[in-house]
């Protein structure tokens, strides 16, 4: 069942964490060279015919009108198409969309989507002073994310009785899966209490319920599907994908308990894979705070309405419940590079598919996984993906 | 000949200039009505299934990060997906392109790219500034884009004995042009006198070999070409297209009497569309710098390398020429709005292809048009388009 027109025939990343030590040069060639290196049968870099290069916060770095030049340039390409996708937290996921289109579009054979991001160079005052004083218009108005997805939270809470600790058992999943991931930032189990002991951010929130601020990179091989044996045996199919858009202001918004754009989107995935939510295997899904892992749990068909608190209470989305939702440990574990992340989520996805997840293997019954992105400014953008180890 | 997946149904824009008064979303508003009331058969706004939305300098005006909502937000069409472009001053084009192979791929019919750009809320000195501050690779060494492009000038000049004169009448030329054009920045003809008397920028540069700094925006709808009849009895057909990328630093650079990235963007664009440089009935190139469009002339393959002087004076390029380019007024004399700029050139082809230009209209002879940028930062990025009024 299926799109199936695209195939990933490698990834590769590199850790994610505080990488002051590192330029945006380096982590992209990095990167890339693992990506190269991860396609079974070998590839070389000539066969590369485009590039689409995902990085969301390019201006607090020069990165700024450099264009898809930066991407070409850093990894002795240049010559070749490279487009730069800006598409706020899916830019990552977006990025690869993109690239999707170009190879169906049967004017590129084999491209590379390619992601990274800086979040720590800058500091986070430093950043959004930078945007509120040139006139962002939600971030002039102290509208920050943290603050942002409170009023989610306390929505959700009001209406279906989800509790903190449902929130909090998000973080502690996902800091276990993270735990055993080599890529994450952060590889260290907690506890509930020491998500209640965190300093509290703004309510809801403590500390340890939001995301790290965290740099990184990831890179994707994608080629036609009929292509795909010979730079490997085990290709990894894209079943469908999907991109939705909400307005970006709240006093537009129709409702603070689901994400209007991760319900558009999924529906456009779900009708492309020609699939139900019961047929996906495991998901990477956007948990920037722990309220929006279980909103995520709704918008996308794991659950009920007001359900993802039980869901996750339920223990069904553990690495071995019924559905597996961020065995990679999650934004909140792993870290957010929003450019990155949606490629790293994919590439999850690919070696789960593959049996190659190691430790966090999770049982592939059914041969789906489920990507997804929300966010931007104005929580406006969302993506979701759908991969598939086979086309049958 | 060509590629022929996809037509042009609808263009619009808005008349360029220093538009204090309006907002970005009043600029993507007004430039996507006139491109709806463009469609000869009439469209419905729900025809429109996916956007992608160019703009360049976003974070100097908070649009970084808000992603491809912004887009589909201010024109009331939140849901569908909308992908945001950022690559220089190619911007308008890639977005154009990145439409086109959502269409290719199958899996979008009818789509929007749309692109809009503000240059003049914020000075010239502001925006700098601004990146130089916060660590542009190449802003905050002072290479500003007038002392980026005098390098090209005065090797051209060196190499070749082109001069100063011959770069005046470029402007002269594109001046003319525009003063008929309704939605040029500046429309009032000038003389070679006129160049020569304007201030100094950087030499051998005065004012008027340069294009202002002009906002805007431009609109374009696109569909599968087999779909075309169903909203115009003229569709125009997309040819074919390049993207070529660069090395972005100065040091890097082969040569500086060509713009490499042109070079390969025309190569790809030529090859797919199965034409030769001769068949062109007219372009709109990229001409920020008087020499530009010279140099344009020779990677374009107008003229032989070091004629690009001579085709100028000896008239060839004029709306009466052998190949009129810059028929618009171009960058000089039209403006140049970095996300806007190739939306709004590829219109201008739309019109003269279907003879639909007025007292600018050339004579189309063989069917193709040409649209063309360079640049951005480090001058690696470059895009060429080809359109045709037939399919055989």
């Amino acid at each position: 069942m299926g799109w199936n027109k695209v195939a990933i025939v490698g990834v590769g990343m590199i850790r994610f964490g505080e990488l002051f030590d590192k330029s945006y040069d380096q982590m992209i060639e990095e990167a890339y060279l693992a990506a190269i290196e991860g396609v079974d049968k070998g590839i070389t870099p000539k066969e590369i015919q485009a590039g689409w290069y995902g990085t969301a916060r390019g201006f607090l770095h020069g990165q700024e009108a450099l264009g898809g030049a930066s991407l070409t340039g850093s990894i002795a390409l240049a010559g070749i198409p490279s487009t730069r996708v800006e598409n706020g937290c899916p830019t990552g996921a977006d990025t690869f969309r993109n690239a999707c289109l170009g190879v169906a579009s049967g004017v590129y054979d084999v491209v590379l989507a390619l992601g990274a991001e800086k979040m720590r160079d800058k500091s986070t005052t430093e950043g959004l002073l930078s945007r509120a004083t040139q006139g962002h218009p939600i971030i002039n108005r102290g509208e920050t994310a943290p603050a942002l997805f409170t009023f989610y939270a306390v929505r959700h809470m009001h209406e279906f009785g989800t509790t903190k600790e449902q929130m909090a058992l998000v973080a502690v999943k996902n800091h276990a899966n993270g735990a055993l991931d080599p890529y994450a930032h952060h590889r260290a189990a907690i506890c509930v209490e020491d998500v209640y002991k965190s300093p509290m951010v703004a309510y809801p929130f403590n500390v340890l319920d939001c995301c790290p601020q965290t740099d990184g990179a990831a890179a994707i091989i994608l080629c036609r599907a009929d292509l795909a044996a010979k730079y490997t045996d085990k290709p990894v199919y894209v079943a469908g994908f999907g991109l939705g858009t909400d307005y970006l202001h709240f006093h537009e918004k129709k409702t603070f308990t689901e994400f209007a754009a991760t319900v558009s989107a999924a529906k456009q995935a779900y009708a492309m894979a020609g699939i139900t939510p019961s047929q996906i295997d495991l998901a990477e899904v956007h948990d920037c705070f722990s309220i929006v892992e279980l909103i995520d749990y709704e918008d996308l068909g794991f659950c009920e309405k007001g359900e993802g608190g039980k869901l996750v209470e339920r223990g069904e989305t553990e690495r071995d419940g019924r559905i597996p939702v961020n065995v990679s440990g999650g934004l909140l574990s792993k870290g957010h590079p929003l450019g990155a992340t949606g490629l790293a989520q994919l590439s999850e996805l690919y070696w789960h598919l593959r049996n190659e997840a190691g430790e966090r293997q999770v049982e592939i019954r059914r041969g789906y996984g489920l990507q997804h992105n929300v966010g931007g400014m104005g929580l406006a953008n969302a993506a979701v993906t759908i991969l598939s180890n086979h086309t049958n």
